[in-house]
């Protein structure tokens, strides 16, 4: 048996201590240490990482703090079209949704197509009637109208932008001063039989036209889990992180030049990521426990747990 | 100046020389060489391998032997629902749709994903909308009407099966004998500059349900092209191809590794696809002009043609 570990990841971005409040601050660890907690309950029983992923991303999800599930944002015709993945590290079986509205928690939509269908990625219409035949749990358009999120779209609408989630291209920040800030959701696990796992969850961009598809659910690109190297979920700049193949580069970088976990994350999110102009980050985790936390940006939302450790909670650069 | 390249697919699987007439053999061959021709003619001239790609591709699309564009399958809900994608490996920029109906050339919607938006990924009725809004030729549903493929939709529908395009795993072929073998379509080509291009376009699976997407619009999995390394086109059974990430692991396998283009195709194809019973094939292509034509099915449409050598035709195994 080795000691389980998790890490979580909420978003990153331009997220500044200086446009922060304390009563903001603590909603954020306290929603970050409830993810952690969630999945960690699975993996202290003995559970399987994918398990303890799906419940760390849920728990996110159900959060209108973060940008998927609930707190998902508005897409330019006022609807919420959401992403999600998961990979699993033992047998390389993946399972990936796009472009998804009125699921409570994609997520899980995404773990059903891995266990209960022959695909690994449906999409749109298609992929919302698998979840009514499977069973999966629907919610009404009430359900994901957050104020917040519906201002920064009035927002959007007015200057005709697209807002990345992440970045800091807002022409104008919204007035609740947060539009610089959300992401993408996504959880990392190895569980005490050494099985790595990986998904990420996101609502997309403010405004989005077109059905556009993310990092987020593209299998090597937002999400990647194989027990011989790593479990890396991504958040940041998505057409960047496709183009990239990020979270596999992190693998490939590892398997076969023989980088470190640490290296490989370095060489993909500070190097590589920066020549290109994009901006993000990304959670890893290794067959060792060890865990890289590393972004581009001038913060991220991230926390993590080994087994008899403390929990490790951060916002901004430390 | 290097000499151009080009090397075209038209789907992996089942190709029996015992099921082949002569007719039927010489328009494939026909259909090939029009594809090779019509990429040829733009790299001759110094033009762009990006646009030769497209050009290869299109004629293809047009070709109602392979199953993309004209060709495609019909789902179960009798649509055609495409995926296209395209990459430059200059800068490594790239443009994907997924589940596009009523569109002629799905991969030049893709190459407009690239050129004219920001994002590289759209899918579904936004990626329609985006179609509409940039003058991208639509067809009416008689256009795709194809009876054969209507044939085997069928036959699909009374089994209720899911023919996956190029594999052997149909239960009972379909009366014309063609049901195991067609597939994606894809280019992948060098022009006189040294820049690498590489392209997909597919009809996805006969009778396929819940918008299912296949490696062919993934970027890594089913595209990948990079000038440092090699452009490279999938065909096969897209769920294996997605969760190996087996474009992008070519070009790892070269970079990272030092491998041959050669030996990297072989790894990927011949070996780790073959471990996790992912049938298919790849078209790659190097900065040097090396050519590749990788397959673990029984045969592969295919073709490629160097600068001053002949052109090169293949079906069956060699």
């Amino acid at each position: 048996m080795t000691p389980y570990a998790i890490a979580i990841h909420g978003g990153a971005g331009t997220i500044l201590r200086s446009a922060m409040t304390p009563e903001k601050e603590t909603a954020y660890r306290k929603a970050l240490e409830d993810s952690i907690l969630a999945g960690e309950s699975i993996l202290k029983k003995g559970g399987h990482s994918l398990d303890a992923v799906e419940a760390a991303i849920r728990t996110m999800e159900d959060n209108p703090l973060f940008n998927a599930g609930k707190g998902a944002v508005f897409t330019h015709d006022g609807k919420h079209e959401m992403d999600a993945s998961l990979m699993n590290g033992k047998n390389l079986t993946a399972g990936a949704v796009a472009g998804v509205s009125n699921i409570k928690n994609p997520v899980s939509l995404a773990r059903a197509v891995m266990d209960k269908s022959e695909h690994v990625f449906l999409a749109c219409q298609g992929a919302m009637e698998f979840a009514k035949k499977n069973h999966i749990e629907f919610a009404p358009d009430e359900y994901f109208y957050v104020q917040m999120r519906y201002e920064q779209w009035q927002e959007a609408l007015k200057s005709d932008t697209v807002i990345l989630d992440h970045t800091s291209r807002t022409p104008n920040p919204s007035p609740s001063g947060e539009g610089n800030k959300f992401g993408t959701v996504g959880a990392v696990a190895l569980d005490v039989n050494g099985n790595l796992a990986a998904g990420t969850s996101t609502g997309g961009m403010t405004n989005k036209k077109h059905g556009r598809i993310g990092d987020t659910p593209v299998i090597g690109a937002g999400t990647y889990a194989n027990n011989a190297t790593c479990a890396v979920s991504c958040t940041g700049h998505g057409e960047f992180f496709i183009r990239s193949v990020v979270a596999y580069d992190v693998s490939c970088l590892m398997e076969y030049k023989g980088l470190s976990l640490k290296e490989a994350c370095q060489k993909v999110v500070m190097d590589k990521l920066v020549k290109i102009g994009g901006e993000g980050g990304l959670i890893a985790l290794d067959a060792k426990g060890n865990i890289e936390l590393s972004y581009n940006s001038e913060g991220m939302y991230r926390a993590s747990k080994v087994q008899d450790n403390n929990l490790y909670i951060g916002i901004y650069k430390d």
